[in-house]
């Protein structure tokens, strides 16, 4: 088992519970930290941050210093950095899971970001206990609030680094941190953390029911199985039956659909959905539509047929 | 079809929207305003909004006092009394459908409000385009954005009055309208409003494929019907069946079926349910559980009984 500690207090929390807990436990508990190259003395920083950790007494611990690329923005691209090279340490020192420090309060703020975008229940859903590539991360603070994983560092006077990016306004979640949120709260009263992170939960679950309802209605609309091609699959879907089922429903077969005929999951949008969605509840004869990754969605007679071109 | 109007820019500019469509469809329109009696001189300011929807050509036209009680708070005790207001409105002339002003920004506002809740995909849903008894209550600017009705009232030179209740920071929506929204811009970016309207319109159209789902559910794994008798209704559901199901829609289900036994709705709280829930996922023996309205709900071997004691 690894703590992931950024140097930040609540992750030296997280590695002190573990240092804590794991001999208790009959665990093997190592720490890494990620040096994200992306401010000066940041290897210093990361070497101090893994002393911290030895000295709390986890072994092995690890320093990694990664490349941070620019795909999707600054933040994007350094959380991909960062989870690729916390799965590298995983699978070199071979611990079965890799402990996060996120708190109730990340937990908030990840549902206002996914409010942001307006695409639904699973955006608003945050963050997993467990997620990951067999449900490796764990984030055993999720529902502590920021506040008391912080008095635990001074109760036991751990030596913290803020990372100054988590103030920089520069950044959309510093914004929803400092400026969102205390707002929200002035204006909502102070249950909003909870009532967001609640929403959290509750979303996750409704998105996992609609999720299953739409895999199993998938295939009772699939006319045809998929025939795989040279890479492009033509899916064919019954429309008298995908009429009969709720709009959330067959908008998430529709949306399942497109991306089995090889349309990029992460350019589909709501309108793309909603475009072909009109090809079964507002039929009037419509041209053939063209989604992404030149995916083409056409009506044939009781059909829909959706395909790569 | 009548125009509910506060006197404000929006329902003036739906007042002067139905006054111009109506005879061009056929439609007999009139309006009614609403006097909440809650400021000096109100009377007065709702006389003063009749005569302007007449001027505009509608017919008839009532302004009609109400008195707002206490319960709920105040913002939800002046919009019981004055739905009640609508509703009687409406039977007295007949009116098939009863107009009303709610924009974008207000529907962004509401989603915030439930999401403050933090009472999951329903309390995100917003306002519906129809609503109320047979579908009376329609919302026909749901999809404009507050500025571009403003600008129709100025375009044509309406006179507008707005409710200084709406800018009065007392009051959680004004908060929410003011505050909360402006800051959310701010860190989130302009299109946050539509992403909050976006949301409403898919947290509906889950909610309601969810519901549709338990209400089947309840119906197989009830293993008896519920038999009123002096209105207390036994509710007997089958554990494994329950247990079988997606959490999302198993906790839909405990709550129809702890309302079925007599537990008021907006007593019951998503704890209680959680609660109830246990008594599936973590059976353990537990003691026999009490619900708000002095319904109680236990497990006898495999099947779980809801009563209202």
């Amino acid at each position: 088992m690894l703590a992931a500690c950024s140097g930040g207090a609540d992750s030296m929390a997280l590695a002190s519970a573990l240092a804590f807990e794991a001999p208790r436990l009959g665990l093997r508990a190592g720490g890494v930290t990620v040096d994200h190259g992306l401010q000066q003395g940041s290897d210093a920083r990361a070497a101090e941050v893994a002393d911290r950790m030895r000295s709390l007494g986890l072994a092995p611990v690890e320093a990694v210093a990664v490349s941070v690329g620019r795909g999707g923005g600054p933040e994007a691209a350094a959380r991909d950095a960062r989870y690729a090279a916390l799965d590298a340490a995983a699978e070199r020192h071979g611990a079965a899971a890799v402990l996060l420090g996120h708190t109730r309060d990340d937990q908030a703020e990840t549902v206002l970001l996914g409010l942001a975008r307006g695409s639904g229940t699973r955006s608003l859903s945050g963050m997993a206990w467990v997620s990951g590539t067999g449900g490796r991360y764990r984030r055993p603070f999720l529902q502590l609030d920021r506040h008391t994983v912080r008095e635990a560092c001074l109760a036991q006077s751990l030596p913290v680094w803020e990372d100054p990016h988590n103030a920089d306004p520069a950044y959309t979640r510093s914004r929803v941190r400092h400026e969102a949120l205390p707002i929200l709260e002035k204006a909502l009263g102070k249950g909003v953390v909870e009532a967001l992170a609640r929403t959290a939960q509750l979303s996750r679950d409704d998105a996992d029911a609609l999720d299953a309802w739409a895999a199993r209605a998938e295939a009772e609309v699939m006319t045809t199985a998929p025939a795989a091609a040279g890479g492009a699959q033509a899916v064919h879907l019954d429309t008298g039956g995908l009429r009969g089922l709720p709009a959330a429903v067959r908008r998430r077969v529709l949306r399942r659909a497109a991306i089995a005929a090889g349309a990029p999951a992460g350019s589909l949008f709501a309108r793309h959905i909603e475009e072909v969605d009109r090809l079964i509840t507002g039929w009037r004869g419509q041209r053939a539509l063209n989604l992404p990754g030149r995916v083409e969605v056409r009506r044939e007679g009781g059909r829909l047929v959706i395909r790569q071109g």
